[in-house]
């Protein structure tokens, strides 16, 4: 961990782009389910997830669904729903409208949005297959409108009734319309190009292993990706007004992600900063995820001592952090000089597990200091747009020279004329 | 070009991929602006714009700019402030803010808007320099309140004062800060990576040949892009109301940017459709473009009748087009039955020429049937979105059980742990 001034620290992050090798495998399989379809697609699940599937078993049926209800946690369930329910109500603040602006000449300009019509949402198995992220992901969606929402998700290795109830329940609760069990990158292309048991979607997302990130790459452009997701990180400001034991909580609930996970804390303090490098090390030691965590905090942890508050706002601008929490006297009075995060906890009581399962924002977050451009998963991206454009006789009469000047300075002899010809005296009827 | 039914018609599309030795040369001069920056960069541009400058020479000085004003026609410089003035006007009428939601438990959840810091425009050399481009490139950045915006744009070849004025006019009245005369795939490499003379930006827009597209497609990730730019396509919806000529002329409009483009009569009346094929024929015979226009015309140009109006309009969901022009007797009767369209053109004097120089709405548009996922440039391409997240101990004692049930239910201990410290009686201070 490193233990020091603003200077001395730099945030090791790559971009995923995987090796040549896995990148010629990805390219390979993609290619091969876009020609074949469902037959790659059986086949390449026959050979990595070991289940041999006939193309009517890849959908989840019904019932397996129903199955899934009597095999889950009531409380858990409950949780779920509120949980889901937060979430939707905040998305729902989200939403915008068409609109047009309709002018006394007769010109009508605008913008429609629409839902797109099919998404498509990429669970992991195993360990990394996350009931909350399935709410996140879907909700945002279906409260856009999208009428066709498909979960694909790796079969239980082995079996054909494998995958986790939690998952099932959590994808019936936000919404999902269809549920494949399909994984890995023939499960990407196969949502990207369809087969006939697949209908193609319009965007993909979710997160997976690098193969599931390579593919996602290799077909944008014939769909739409939400971001690829890199490992997660926290920064937290604070002051000495700011409780250790809750820093080094919120630190560790980063760290025990994965050894990737990065956790910073950044104080104008150094009597702050070496009560959170003990708490820290307190609380590591009954962590039943310590082993990950004390790797994480190791390779990717710090505790970075600045000059005073002012070059702190600086660094957490430059680390452009996934979550930001800021735990000082005033908060507010630091939100407006922070520039870059994807999401804001501010005070001593939002824990970013806060965010991470029941508020309501979404934990679908720019990594990578990628907040510098992009923006946590939310209803716009689930929409699409259009212009729109109505002109009137006289407000083409009106412009019309303009634009014939424009299009003739540009070569297009062929747009001006077609302004023209509307004016020529012909009837237009 | 085709003329028949529906169901005989494919759009042939293809999104650029590149050939494997683009993609190899993409790569090798990504790499090497990335390692060595300036060096790399007039080394390229010495080898592939004949033309050797000095890291001072890179940067396009302001006595520059001042002299193109005095090169252009002052008709030209007034025709390109109004277009930009609604150009502005109707991009204003996209602007969101931040908003918060504040509870009486004193929760607190919002998003707060920001724009980018730093955007970089690549405009391309000779023909394809449109200052329209230029209008609509920048201003939706300047209305999102982008403070730093960058035109980068090959030298003419063999000179240092090669840019065209009427691009340096357009790029100050929209609004750009910093100029380069610097272009292909190390321009490109520069605004993602940043050199010792230009620092680096958080997004790439603007079209290009391939080098460019590709590079664009390399450095997705460590900086956001644009859409990739494919051909432009129009598809016109009419009914026997419809002027043939009007219609002609549109297609032509579009036919004559590139061999490429692709226009589209859709309608149900057999009439119009050979009223619009004769047509064509006698606008084409004195298009100074003809040549790229009949190319046009004869590889991706149609006349589709179908059996109704229905039927077209599923035609134009299919399509998906950049561009979609409805000439029926009542237009906004079909205008929500279309799903899918990059900007749509409403009655007799919409010509799509209006919307590419004038009306205000953005003529960068979702092409090569992206519509179905992707929108518009517009005011939120340029800004980042952070969620906002204020608990208080009350809603946190309130939703802490829930929280941790989540928690633990995804083996993330420590997560729950974050919020019980919180409730433990400790004094949080």
């Amino acid at each position: 961990m490193y233990k020091g001034p603003a200077q001395g620290f730099k945030l090791e992050r790559e971009n995923e782009y995987g090796t040549p090798a896995q990148n010629a495998a990805v390219a390979e399989i993609v290619e091969a389910v876009r020609r074949e379809g469902d037959a790659a697609l059986l086949r390449y699940t026959a050979a990595f997830d070991k289940t041999t599937l006939t193309p009517e078993e890849l959908r989840v049926p019904q019932e397996e669904i129903q199955a899934a209800y009597e095999k889950v946690d009531a409380q858990f369930v409950e949780a779920l729903r509120q949980a889901a329910a937060n979430i939707r109500s905040f998305h729902e603040k989200q939403k915008r409208s068409t609109w047009v602006d309709v002018q006394p000449d007769g010109t009508m300009l605008g913008m429609v949005l629409r839902p797109l019509r099919r998404v498509g949402l990429y669970v992991p198995g195993g360990k990394a297959a996350y009931p909350s992220s399935v709410l996140m992901n879907v909700i945002p969606a279906k409260v856009a409108g999208v009428p066709e929402i498909v979960m694909v998700t790796p079969p239980a290795t082995g079996g054909r009734q494998g995958i986790d109830p939690y998952i099932l329940v959590a994808a019936a609760e936000a919404g999902v319309t269809e549920m494949y069990r399909v994984g890995g990158a023939q499960a990407v292309a196969a949502l990207a190009y369809g087969t006939d048991s697949i209908p193609a979607v319009d965007k993909i997302c979710g997160p997976g292993n690098i193969y599931v990130a390579l593919a996602k790459r290799a077909v944008f452009g014939a769909v739409d990706i939400d971001s690829i997701a890199g490992p997660s990180e926290i920064v937290v400001l604070a002051d000495d007004s700011a409780d250790p034991g809750y820093i080094a909580a919120d630190m560790l609930s980063q760290a025990e992600h994965d050894e990737m996970a990065s956790a910073v804390l950044v104080t104008p303090s150094a009597k702050l900063a070496d009560a959170v490098a003990a708490e820290l090390e307190r609380q590591l030691a009954t962590l039943p995820r310590r082993e990950i965590a004390s790797k994480s905090m190791e390779q990717h942890g710090a505790i970075i001592v600045t000059q005073d508050m002012s070059e702190g706002v600086d660094v957490v601008n430059k680390l452009a952090p996934e979550h930001l929490e800021i735990m000082t006297e005033d908060p507010l009075e630091l939100l407006g000089r922070i520039e870059t995060a994807g999401a804001i906890f501010l005070g001593p009581y939002s824990a970013e597990a806060v965010g991470d399962y029941f508020a309501g924002p979404n934990h679908i977050l720019p990594t990578n200091g990628t907040a510098r451009f992009s923006s946590p998963l939310n209803v716009d991206d689930f929409l699409k747009k259009s212009s729109l454009i109505r002109y009137s006789k006289e407000a083409l009469r009106r412009d019309a020279a303009g634009i014939a000047l424009l299009a003739r300075h540009e070569g297009l002899e062929g747009h001006a004329r077609a302004v023209e010809i509307r004016l020529e005296g012909r009837d237009g009827k």
